[in-house]
């Protein structure tokens, strides 16, 4: 869908990261006057939604330096160049909690914030989980503390906001919703 | 809480947009060595789910840069500086719909992209619409299209990918759960 399309007249490359891209392009809007939309660029992420035989899920703690605070978040992490976003979903998991899975549903996609960023997110969920003797080892400058949480207690930690993200939020929502356990 | 922390080494701004803000910053890792962080600064969200007297759900379609297409999401919009989230609310839904609110309830908030984003998004639900006779004006580069669907139709725009946002999926979820449409 294209409506009230904005041509772009002018695109800047302010900045190129390791994560993100900046960039600043000049449009015309609908009505024929200009404006400038600040866009980030982002290689997409995937998540996934741990179940244990158990029926307990599976979170990591990690530290969020934009909030400088920590968050427990459902596993995820971005995509590695042209990368399959189930490959990159077990990966993440494998390195993340140390359980690899036999098999993962999709649950949904969504842009997390369509207004600057075009990071797309896909989630999904996966109750064959199979504990690894080797785990691989994530990138050496994350460090992650794992936690197995009823959905009782996970929505605990909604309500204090130690759980306060869009995807562990849709997460929880998601079962909550399928009630399934 | 602080597990893990990344203390700052060094901050360069790299970036001071009209929405967003682009800061690196050099942090010492848990383990004493040293990475760099890129962080997005912005302002912060409000969205609301607007149910009309028909039971119907009342979204904005609008064009969305960073995807180069429209998307179908609930109104929605950044926080002016120092603004109540509530006030935000009723300002961004008058803006879009043409209708006010007698009364907002507090659905949940939750930050949109924490890896490399502080945008903390508040979501609202009203079922309590007045129409505007002169509803205010919304930003000059803001084009926007309303749209009514029940809650079958917009999970049916789910699928088909033109509702594709954190914030929309959210909401819809969560009327799914309540069981109330």
């Amino acid at each position: 869908m294209k409506k009230f399309e904005e041509k772009t007249v002018k695109s800047e490359k302010i900045f190129s990261g390791k994560i993100i891209d900046l960039q600043v392009d000049e449009v015309t809007l609908p009505n024929g006057k200009t404006s400038n939309r600040e866009l980030i660029k982002h290689p997409g992420a995937v998540a996934v939604i741990p179940i244990t035989k158990d029926n307990k899920i599976l979170f990591v703690e990690q530290y969020r330096k934009p909030l400088e605070k920590s968050l427990i978040e459902i596993p995820a992490g971005k995509l590695d160049e042209n990368e399959n976003p189930i490959a990159a979903a077990v990966r993440e998991l494998e390195e993340e909690t140390g359980y690899t899975t036999k098999g993962l549903s999709f649950v949904t996609s969504f842009y997390t914030s369509p207004g600057f960023a075009d990071e797309l997110i896909h989630i999904y969920i996966t109750d064959q989980l199979v504990k690894m003797e080797n785990p691989p080892e994530g990138d050496d400058d994350e460090f992650v503390e794992l936690h197995e949480l009823t959905l009782d207690e996970a929505k605990q930690y909604v309500l204090d906001e130690r759980i306060h993200d869009a995807k562990t939020n849709y997460a929880i929502l998601y079962l909550h919703a399928l009630g399934r356990m």
